[in-house]
């Protein structure tokens, strides 16, 4: 492919071909092996430049994959061979509005980025991602990203108010904007974020903020018996609203505690960590209910504060947990979800897999929302143990399905879970899926391979 | 047309063909003066009856319009001459499961009667249209509904988990679920509530529900300005999260009064009521704040409660301005909104709309959110009164678009507001959503002539 057409187009040093270059574009975080190397990589600075690398794409039939940060985990952003990534790390603007509570990003801005200029207007953006650090806002509206906080503050979805975003032909549509309420027209904004690049490309987002979040007061519980923790998770959330409720099995408890030395129980089957941010002494008093309802629960230890520090480090902590626990061995990691009443399910079912394929699985979760994400960790140099966790990953998604649940609560489906979305969704619901595709793709050219 | 095989198809006392029946399923609240008359009217008590009825319909080529309780108000569910209603009125079960805190609901349900069999749960469905005691779940979810509550708790699809839809050529559809987080393909389910059944017919919706609200503190503040009402409501906005914030301008105040007579200041060019529902004590700081922020912004009496009782009474009679206004002549309700730093704009922009068509018009608001409710007062009888009118109407919408807002913040577009619908989305938003609709309903039986 002569690529001298689309460089011409696009201002200096736009298009990278260098191949060790390349080469770094290949996978995401999810590093699926059957990634290929793209053409070119165009590291676009505006919407124009967007525009241009899908009309030169859709010219000649060359499929574009969409790239924030490269921290995906579903294979969401794996170049394809023959294929441009377009890659929107360089697309960095923000402005923030405090009297609408709006801010206006560009895609490639990480999200502590949004929040820390948020924040510099006592404002917050409440998705939290574990990643958050060094994911892409845009990113988090492709995979409608989730994070701690969901559990009272939703998801990316419900702070995205209105997007710029380049259609599959280059056709630049602006959707929704800065109000709370908009009924005029189909939902567009929403069908865009989650679609993982299936169907535009994302280059502005109006982000909806909240005032700053109040200080929390965490609670620490160690549990002796899974069905204790989920007992415990349970009663907090049919009668409270944490603004956090983290989860951490025994394998991933010792792997912190390996490396963060902060006195977790090492014998405990499970630990909590939830917070209140409500406001006041209110948040204290939620902490006091939670905590009491662990101990009702069974719990061997608790431990509750309000020192924002302290609560911090537990955070830290539970955040840790996955690069911890790869400390054992490389990750498959997954992102299933169930209803709430099916987590005891879900976490024991789990244990029977991980057993019966003999591979060790961390379970860590979300827990107050079912979002859970067991790590298998594997040996790829170990061919039979390597096929066993593959094995694992894929019965873990059976499991989440056979209880009600998702295969993906928060990282999206990208290429590596895309053989089980029709047994979650059905034949009928990826056919509606694939209409919609076509009609906004119709030469499938945008992330091809991703979701369907 | 021969609606023997529907009548045969479906059970008995289904399909209503009696003339004055008809009559009764023309219009909506909108008395769309287009209306036509339906062949039949079709009140569904299960989804199957509404796959009967859209294979019939497919086959045959008949439109379909889809129908809650009726209390549009945009003309988005106005019967057409040769077509079928099909009315969602008897699909009436809900399952409330306090656990994950949803519940399942048939689209026939009334807002109030859900917000009422989960409180029986100790459960709250925030949105809540001025109309929710005679308003269906079904239509709000088709239009996105929204309410006084929106400001701090977000408008319909913020609560929309999950739903059953029935496409254009009946088949059934599961989308979403009883999950905070699922990112596992499109999201369709949000694709769909804001749709106006142009897409697909809702037969069940899964809700998230929270834990019930807190008593509230309320504010009323009386003003001698718009500017300062204004000001006042930015000054809240910037500080606080309300529960509610609504306006009524002298109009509502003095028509409100004349029927309820409690002692609003018929001499206020606008007044607030605000609320709080913070936990515990912090309702009533939080009132207070707002009350000195009112102050300050020169406020000519203020007023707050913690009185529950109280404090409702100023959210009915703020509730109660459309009737009470409807007194002085027949309506034609607006819902246009602007980004909150417009609404001063709006409000003014208003008051000269009227004065040079000479119509009355009064403002009423969901001023937190910035969606206002121009009611423009007519008279029918009089046909230069009314092109006056409507061209008020139309001119308001301009106005909107004018300063970045919407043509509908929660009504939804219907009939009434299609032909603005290009001016506020542009050429290229009309071409996605035509995309889409066609790729979902390509024969066009599904409420045609509504958005589209």
């Amino acid at each position: 492919m002569d690529l001298r057409e689309l460089i011409e187009r696009l201002p200096d040093g736009t298009v990278l071909t260098d191949p060790d270059l390349l080469a770094s574009y290949r996978q995401d975080r999810a590093l699926d092996p059957d990634a290929g190397t793209a053409l070119a990589v165009v590291r676009a600075r505006t919407t124009e430049d967007v525009v241009t690398t899908l009309r030169w794409a859709g010219a000649h039939g060359v499929p574009v994959v969409p790239r924030g940060a490269g921290s995906g985990l579903s294979g969401g952003s794996t170049a394809l061979d023959g294929g441009i990534v377009l890659s929107t790390e360089r697309m960095r603007d923000i402005t923030v509005d405090p009297v609408t509570r709006t801010a206006v990003v560009q895609p490639g801005l990480f999200n502590a980025e949004v929040k820390r200029a948020v924040a510099e207007q006592g404002l917050w953006y409440p998705p939290d991602p574990s990643s958050f650090e060094f994911c892409s806002i845009g990113g988090n509206a492709a995979t409608n990203a989730g994070g701690l906080c969901c559990v009272k503050y939703g998801v990316t979805t419900d702070y995205v108010l209105g997007m710029e975003v380049v259609l599959a032909d280059g056709t630049v549509v602006r959707l929704g904007g800065p109000r709370l309420k908009d009924s005029a027209g189909l939902s567009l904004t929403k069908l865009f974020v989650g679609s993982e690049g299936t169907l535009g490309i994302i280059t502005e987002l109006t982000l909806r903020l909240l005032p700053a979040q109040p200080p929390q007061s965490t609670v620490v519980a160690s549990f002796a018996t899974l069905t204790a923790a989920t007992s415990a998770i349970l009663a907090i959330t049919g009668a409270l609203r944490p603004s956090m409720l983290e989860f951490m099995d025994s394998v991933a408890i010792n792997a912190v505690e390996d490396e963060l030395r902060m006195g977790l129980d090492r014998n405990a089957a499970g630990l909590l960590v939830a917070r209140s941010d409500a406001p006041g002494e209110f948040a204290a008093r939620e902490a006091q209910l939670m905590l009491e309802a662990c101990e009702k629960a069974g719990a061997t230890e608790v431990f509750s504060t309000d020192d924002a520090e302290e609560g911090e480090a537990f955070t830290v902590a539970r955040r840790f947990a996955i690069p911890a626990v790869e400390k054992l061995g490389p990750l498959l990691l997954e992102d299933v979800g169930v209803p709430l009443p099916r987590l005891g399910d879900l976490v024991t079912g789990v244990a029977a897999i991980a057993a019966r394929n003999d591979v060790l699985v961390s379970v860590i979760a979300h827990a107050g929302d079912g979002n859970t994400h067991p790590l298998i960790v594997h040996d790829p140099t170990d061919a039979d143990n390597t096929a066993r966790a593959h094995k694992a990953f894929g019965e873990i998604m059976d499991l989440a399905i056979e209880l009600g649940g998702t295969i993906t609560g928060e990282h999206g489906v990208g290429r590596l879970k895309k053989d089980w979305l029709p047994n979650q969704l059905g034949p009928e619901v990826m056919d509606l899926t694939r209409r919609i595709k076509d009609a906004l793709d119709p030469h499938g050219i945008l992330n091809p391979g991703s979701i369907l």
